[in-house]
């Protein structure tokens, strides 16, 4: 197998759409760095797991020898919403463009090598331009193109007003392209449109058209929905270790071989082949392959010795196997007679309310240190430190402070 | 009648719109020189009279004390094409532009009062502007209601291509009259969509939104068409008296009275009224009225010795009265011998060819010194000099030069 097909398998795993992939291929037979470009909003980050699929992908090209664009957008930031509508996008200053871009930086070299990445701002080319190049760039696409990206065709369709300005941005994003003369373009499915807008511009600068490289929206914790943080169903990536594991540890079974495919670095396209036939025969339980993701996740984003803490303090409660020591330990201020059981689940944050605590308990689900406890008139004395859990996957290690 | 309604009415006179006439009317209350405004392309001009309709309605307004902005559009003009598609559209350069001003200047002056006129041009504050300036401009419009402007419709619905530039120009417009704080803003019927713009703008920039006064186009010679140079039905404003009396002098009865309306300052509405009666009555002829308009246009664009001329050669040959010397003689140059009638016909540009000489010559409808000629092989000396004659309304003074 060549270099240049092992890079193009490498590049190609949990890829939605290459376009074109034979181009991709002549790019990589050049044998130089290409230059991979990937656009983030300018607005202050807090990224999930499903955010980092771009970044892991990124990631193997920066493996592969690449070099990556870390592009913010901050020009269209910087206007912000002209047509006044959207109180929640005010214009942003270099300020906070900048503060912004710290953060990505404290969040996203957990995945990216620095020494590959290049941080830059669309402002450094579009700050320089008068109206009169924007007006020539418009003139490089029509109404009826752009009315065809399937948001605007919606809105349009429904009498939702389009400012024309918005017409404007997939320009200005397939124009960045051009100033940085990219090779490749990533960018989620829901960016194809946009992404494609790089090609004729760049052709029409004299430039090869980049490739445009798609990856699918990660589903969250349900399995159902795209992972979001509305929806409840994300892992931050600066969430504790423990958090990583246990809901990692909560992931069916079908989506565990697509966070492998998308999120895992060490479980190689190879190997999962070899998973899986050890899975269906029953020489593995997934439980163990889940684990082992799970550690490999919360290692990148909080470091190995705290990724092998969680996943020992996990076993331990779910698999009764070590102590549980290991585990972060929530001091909870109770009153000096103690908590009774149900307010002390929803206190620990195991629980949304105390009803809900209270369904469990008579379902038999909730448990103190590993013993079934039912009786909802149960109260926790203060100086109590020990594992409250409820069904398998769900638990905390808690010390309850007296006033 | 008050001042503000005798000027109300001189304002309304031909104007195919007002929006809106109580605006303009409270606008005329504040008693101070308002400022017009009219665009005009920065492509070479070569006017005529159909031009000076909207031309006439600014010094209208200069001659009731206003101050009239001449705006040339030259930051559009001066990127031309950014498509390429429309070679015709190269771009201006700031030289171009010069020339074309003080081309149109020459023209222009012949109507409008130089104290009142402001000369402007739109690259004054445009070129001042940056890209996020025209992002933020594009912001204040949407898609559906430029799509809603008759041409873009058309052509959205035929599937013909729109650039988005497209949809940035009537947005310039209309901030030029943020930038020069128009109170009203003049233009042709077929302007009506961009003229509104400013009123949208304005209100945006918190100024009052300006007056829109539409003008009709004016029908050509044709009675017919709207008066352009490719058809041929038009009086160029450079055009020797003579030329301008005899064209008028063809005019249909029922045009004269829309070319009164739109182009005669002397022949007020009052007046209008009276004529029309005495027509009517058979106490006027209608020929009269058309020498009268004919003899007020020469002397505008030919100074009024010139127009006395014109129309007293006119009279001289279609009416019989006094004699043809006042024509401008055409020098002809022709063989020793002489030359045929048809083809001198030709040469004098009364006939567009020989054979169409020919059919006049048979429907003895050709005339030398106002003797009827039929015999096509007539022979016209070198040396002659003299009047030639097609029909009533169709003549030359030439003297033939003998090689």
């Amino acid at each position: 197998m060549s270099d240049v097909q092992s890079a193009l398998d490498l590049i190609g795993r949990g890829a939605e759409e290459i376009i074109k992939r034979e181009d991709l291929e002549a790019r990589l037979r050049l044998g130089r760095p290409l230059r991979i470009k990937a656009g983030f909003d300018p607005t202050a980050p807090d990224l999930h797991l499903g955010h980092t699929v771009l970044l892991n992908k990124m990631r193997q090209f920066q493996d592969l020898g690449h070099q990556v664009i870390f592009l913010i957008g901050d020009f269209t930031g910087m206007i912000g919403d002209p047509t006044g509508k959207n109180v929640t996008r005010k214009p942003l200053t270099r300020d906070d463009v900048e503060a912004n871009a710290r953060t990505y930086a404290d969040q996203v070299f957990k995945v990216l090598d620095r020494a590959r990445t290049e941080l830059r701002f669309n402002s450094e080319w579009f700050g320089q331009m008068s109206a009169a190049d924007m007006v020539r760039l418009a003139a490089q696409h029509t109404v009826a193109r752009m009315l065809e990206r399937d948001d605007f065709a919606r809105r349009y369709a429904a009498q939702q007003s389009i400012a024309i300005h918005e017409f404007l941005y997939p320009l200005v994003q397939g124009y960045d392209s051009v100033a940085l003369k990219a090779d490749v373009e990533l960018g989620g499915t829901d960016q194809k449109f946009n992404l494609l807008m790089g090609r004729g511009l760049q052709e029409h600068h004299g430039q090869a058209p980049q490739i445009v490289l798609t990856m699918p929206l990660l589903e969250g914790l349900d399995g159902v929905n795209k992972m979001s943080k509305s929806l409840g169903n994300y892992i931050g990536i600066d969430e504790p270790a423990i958090d990583i594991v246990t809901k990692t540890m909560k992931v069916g079974d079908d989506l565990m071989w697509r966070w492998i495919d998308l999120l895992s670095f060490d479980i190689s396209v190879a190997e999962v082949a070899v998973l899986r036939r050890d899975i269906d025969s029953g020489a593995l339980n997934p439980r163990d392959l889940k684990l082992r993701l799970a550690r490999e996740l919360a290692a990148r984003f909080q470091g190995a010795a705290e990724a092998e803490r969680a996943v020992a303090g996990w076993s331990a409660v779910v698999r009764g196997e070590g102590d549980t020591t290991s585990l972060p330990l929530a001091e909870i201020a109770v009153p000096a007679e103690g908590l009774r059981i149900a307010a002390l689940l929803t206190a620990a944050g195991l629980t949304p309310s105390n009803s809900e605590a209270s369904r469990k308990l008579k379902e038999s689900a909730v448990r103190i240190d590993g013993e079934v406890v039912s009786d909802p008139q149960r109260v926790v004395p203060s100086g109590f430190e020990g594992v409250l859990q409820i069904g398998k996957r769900t638990f905390a290690r808690v010390r309850l402070i007296g006033a």
